[in-house]
């Protein structure tokens, strides 16, 4: 190919992508190639790498893709060294290296930009869940982009699509739940938020759609076990979220850890190429979760070296090798040499990862600017969103009389969570509170009422403290707000500062009460007769079932994020109307797992009239209480019958019978009666938040479509259903027939 | 065809089979040929049948298999009565149907014929496993055949197939446990004892492999709820114990009532068909399990009705539809008659049927001889050997230097299973204890001790009786014996006189620990201070950690059958050496659930070094105590490097460093270093019981052919997997590699 004498093509801005991936390819070495196959890191993961050692692996081995920021071990935290640094990176890459090729950063800000210290952290995913808003998912995941591209990252680890299926597992708090239906919709929504128009606006960052295809559901609950489920849950349980983060264009996707049908993820064609890219159509990146090629030797031995595993992962369909780093690409270097790996299949990963750097601008400018990284991580406005996030996340589980607070209350404040920013943030946020600004309960509190407010924290996690303090304040005070869950912990539980090693500490795999010294401070303060509100702050259900039986008042507050102690607090003095609705049942106990809405049906062979339920919560899904109260008129639909590629509006009058505004989400759940396959006794299909002033009254309309409440067929596509359903909103129930066209 | 004026060629006994039925094919109308692809009851199921009932269902509609005995509900349960009801029938349909087809007569004789007052019950199925004994596992179902034989039936709904894979189904009992390894093997040697040397013999019956294709990992162990497994897993654990009982041509298999992916077995021509008999090569009948055919329209809801679930059936390839009796033969001879299910298939179906009937020399002798039968049925052969198959299940699981007892040790023996006769034989059996002669743990004791014994019950499941009473006798005995655990159940909890109907009663499928009256009585009976021993009486691995962290000495006896409480007393005062192995883990809590030796290796993507165990149990998979010690020498392999179809051969010296005798189990376990697909961790292969004088040695050697330990491939054979593996004996690792061939 020829070339200008001045300015190679690849340089022109105006040519087009598909020409300068082209041009650029044609230019480089099978080094170079390879380079921009492989990330690496700056921070601790194996052993501790510096800037300057990243630095020299940029200008040694032409490395594409560096995470210096954004993660839990990372080497930089604030603001200003991380734009110093990606500055400084850039900079080797674009001067020190032959054809001067940008890097890609790429960051973990999966509840908002929350691994720095000055970010904007959002709910955490299963309180985003609880929103049950679309709209405002997409907000926050806008904010978000603009945080990491300013702050000089461009791809996002984030949306997960991954649907709880076991509280067990320590990364429940990232899910939107255990419905596939409110788990996709939010998936898209943040999609849609990270990428806005496309990549090329400056401020969109790539969003991958993750763990593909199924992670969620490990056995026992143990993170980045098999997953060993059947191809109808896969296709109906699993897939769908992916589904609706490919219609929205999503960028980039990441297998998960786990093997699925004995097959891990990351080295299997069948998952990556044939279902992704073939039945699926996926045309983006896939990027390595990050030890996701070492394990394949290491752990689920279905290979016997680090080589042999680069060639599976390669075979497989994998792009980028996330921070597997030089010796992957040593490793991928030697095996196109032996001809064990084609040069072509280089070629076609090479030009996936170019395309998305010649979209992002980053050849015209892959730098970031302090001040204006300043003015936009962590701004007013920003917070402003999260504080509306977290208070549509806000979950009152029950309320016997007890709330909203009068406004001149005298509050004690105790509990573990009452007072602590790391707790509050939950995992994959900042692992210290230096340099944060977040309103913890106590400060929300403080904030809010005008009353006096003491504190005694009472516990750790784990351990008492002065219990008896605590009681004396309760004693004082008009009511006592508890604050109690979970800290901050990744994928399994032990490896933080707070969760310490002992296996049998709480919080664990195999847990899901609360240990002994924050439930005997609950019942201490409740000892007292002051009236005691409970709030969780806790990424997974807590089996809280004595607070259910004893204390008045739950209030759920999953992870709230930077503002949610702000949220806790006004939704307790009825300044926030609770509005969130619990994404994932609570069960009863760990003997009740696995509790779910949406479950099969099935024979009871023996005693049909004595069985126990299937479905028997201690809160059940899509459960959240109100201080308005909400009346249902009549349900109807458009059409009572529809075609197989038609939709039906289901629309119910909702009126707020009450004289204080606030907000109701109507669920709307479909039956099959009859089907080639057994599917679920009830499934979400729909959903729609509204607002109403007291004594207001809106008609809610939802859109059901033939397709959405089918099944996914085996070529991966949503297939209509023909047949009897029954449509469930509320307490009423209508019947919809789906008819089949011969055509 | 042309027959002779004087006997039909079928009834020509010298005639071949083939012909015979083709002979007898040709004369059926078509309400006759599907009078025999269904059965009947009489008893108490959906509402009652009497044997005039039935009757008059042979005479009007030739149905062709009855349930009078055997089962829950029969209208029978002593052997005077089913003898003299099984001949009337047959009488009737000999004489007073057109063509004298003899009726089949079908059992759930599941652990002995137990469910006639005076059959010898053998231990149920968990305490088989216990046993790890093949050839006592044949003789015992060898003896169950001539039993059933005798008594007028034709057909074993045994054995049981299933894996156990959670503690909390209440089928749990039925298995042989959790390795696929000893489950295959066990089932296989029923076989082998059920059809002896074929069922033209007339003391073998019909043995019935089920529940296909897999039915015991029910979601939320609810019995029948769906089994949504991976391929991979269907593949590697459920498949393998079916093929070890084809191997041993098994006659019938019988689906399993839930869905597996998506697809009710019994509707399923993917399972019944393409896999069963297609892949897997299966010529026997397929006999529906008792609601199988109903639940497709009630339960599942893939059919809208039931003529529809009968077409779906007759489709997937059902012979037998087992209780579905008239309606199932008037819908299906509609359908024939409608064009929409081919005669054809029903003639298969007869064709399968009247097969079996005439090798079971049926049409020379269908009756049976009252005294003959009395002879046979729980004779004293009989009752010795289910007392040896006892004897060789009992697990000690703890012995803090109590046991064996002294021969005159006075005992005080208590709790609610030490002499409860239903209780001990469990579900499957006679529901009271009229007729029936059995030897309860007290009656054990009272026979064994020479010191005196005293009894109070203390407790019920449930509720607390007499406690002082029970803690006063504690107080004058030397040694308290405490049987604990369950009750007679079947599939789910609830249904039985014994359990009640209160979901939150034990036994119910969320608890796995013992109820608070049965842990009371203990904790009041061991804090007298007299040494207590407790023994488990129970179907399921209850969670006895109280127990195994403060009492002495813990033995798990199962339910172990007519003698089983001989077998516990001897175990007791040391006349019988426990050499039982656990066949099951016992998990630490229903949260460590599942907890089974043979899970998958997999990453632990942070905090490896914190991370806690995956294999947690309060007791391991094959763990079991003796009285005698035993000690390996070096194990050696016969060979280290195999061919994909050799064997090998694992020797290993075991030597009773006691001076008492003993019984030990040698186990093999097999882990593969690196394979296409994840592997287990370890899988048991191999296992041998040898039994040793004090200070006597014996080398054992167990053959590990190489296809057994690969995989189950997509073509329903086991596969050779080439590669490095390590083999387990005791505490030693031996390596082994299996070498491709290229051919």
């Amino acid at each position: 190919m020829q070339t200008s004498g001045k300015q190679p093509l690849y340089r022109d801005e105006t040519a087009a992508t598909a020409k300068r991936v082209e041009d650029l390819l044609d230019r480089m070495t099978l080094e170079e190639k390879v380079g921009q196959l492989v990330g690496t890191w700056a921070g601790h993961l194996d052993g501790f790498k510096s800037i300057d050692d990243v630095a020299d692996e940029i200008r040694d081995h032409g490395v594409g893709a560096v995470a210096s920021f954004g993660w839990g071990g990372a080497v930089d935290m604030r603001l200003e060294e991380i734009v110093e640094d990606v500055n400084r990176l850039q900079e080797v890459a674009l001067s020190e290296t032959r054809l001067g090729i940008p890097l890609l950063f790429n960051v973990d800000a999966v509840h908002g930009h929350a691994y720095v210290a000055e970010g904007t952290a959002f709910p955490n995913g299963l309180g985003v869940g609880a929103m049950w808003d679309e709209q405002a998912t997409e907000e926050a995941a806008r904010i978000t982009a603009t945080e990491v591209r300013r702050s000089g990252a461009h791809q996002n680890y984030s949306p997960t699509c991954d649907v709880a299926r076991d509280p067990r597992w320590g990364r429940t708090f990232e899910t939107f739940g255990e419905s596939p239906y409110l788990c996709g919709k939010l998936a898209a929504a943040k999609v849609r938020g990270y990428q806005g128009d496309g990549i090329e606006d400056r401020s969109s960052v790539v969003a991958t759609a993750k763990h593909f295809p199924a992670y969620s559901e490990p056995a026992r609950g143990e993170d980045a076990a098999p997953v060993e489920v059947s191809e109808y849950l896969l296709r109906n349980v699993f897939l769908p979220s992916f589904l609706d983060t490919l219609d929205e264009d999503v960028e980039s996707v990441m297998p998960s850890y786990n093997a699925i049908d004995g097959e891990p993820s990351h080295g299997s064609r069948r998952y990556l190429t044939d279902l992704l890219r073939g039945t699926l159509g996926f045309d983006g990146s896939i990027v390595s979760d990050w030890g996701g090629v070492k394990m394949l030797h290491n752990d689920h031995r279905i290979t016997t070296d680090h080589r042999e595993s680069v060639r599976q992962t390669r075979e497989a369909g994998l792009d980028i090798a996330s921070v597997d780093a030089i010796d992957h690409a040593e490793n991928l270097v030697s095996l196109v040499e032996d001809g064990e790996v084609a040069e072509s299949v280089v070629d076609e990963s090479v030009r996936r990862v170019l395309s998305q750097k010649f979209r992002l601008g980053l050849f015209e400018d892959a730098f970031v600017d302090e001040s204006e990284a300043k003015d936009v991580v962590g701004s007013e406005t920003h917070r402003e969103a999260s504080l509306d996030a977290a208070r549509e996340s806000m979950t009152l589980l029950k309320n016997d009389d007890l709330l909203p607070l009068d406004d001149d209350a005298d509050v004690l404040v105790t509990g573990p969570n009452a007072d602590d920013v790391v707790h509050q943030l939950g995992g994959w946020s900042v692992p210290e509170d230096d340099g944060t600004d977040v309103v913890t309960i106590r400060d929300g509190i403080e904030g809010v009422t005008e009353g006096t407010v003491s504190y005694e924290q009472g516990a750790t996690i784990n351990d008492e403290l002065d219990v008896d303090a605590a009681v004396d304040a309760a004693e004082d005070a008009d009511v006592a707000v508890v604050a109690v869950g979970e800290p901050w912990y990744l994928h399994e539980f032990g490896p933080s500062v707070d969760t310490g090693t002992d296996p049998d500490e709480f919080p664990n795999r195999h847990s899901l009460s609360l240990p002994p010294a924050q439930r005997e401070l609950v019942e201490a303060i409740h000892e007292t007769g002051t009236p005691t509100v409970g709030v969780l702050v806790t990424g997974r259900p807590l089996i809280v079932d004595w607070m259910a039986e004893h204390v008045p008042a739950i209030l759920l507050a999953y992870y709230p994020g930077t503002m949610g102690g702000r949220a806790v607090a006004e939704t307790l003095f009825g300044e926030n109307e609770p509005s969130g609705r619990l994404p994932i049942s609570i069960p009863k106990s760990t003997g009740h797992l696995q509790t779910r809405f949406n479950h099969f049906p099935h024979p009871t062979p023996i005693g049909q009239e004595e069985h126990p339920s299937s479905y028997d919560p201690l809160f059940e899904f899509g459960h959240g209480l109100s201080y308005a109260e909400f009346e249902y008129g009549d349900v109807t639909l458009s059409e009572s019958t529809i075609g197989p590629h038609e939709t039906t509006t289901v629309q119910v009058p909702v009126e707020n019978v009450s004289d204080r505004a606030g907000s109701d989400v109507v669920q709307v759940y479909v039956t099959n009666h009859a089907s080639a396959r057994v599917t679920p006794v009830r499934e979400l299909r729909g959903f729609d938040r509204v607002s109403l002033d007291g004594g207001a009254t809106a008609t809610v309309a939802v859109e059901l479509a033939a397709t959405e409440f089918g099944q996914v067929g085996a070529d991966g596509s949503r297939q209509p259903d023909a047949g009897e359903y029954s449509v469930h909103v509320g307490e009423q129930t209508v019947p919809l027939t789906v008819e089949t066209t011969y055509d």
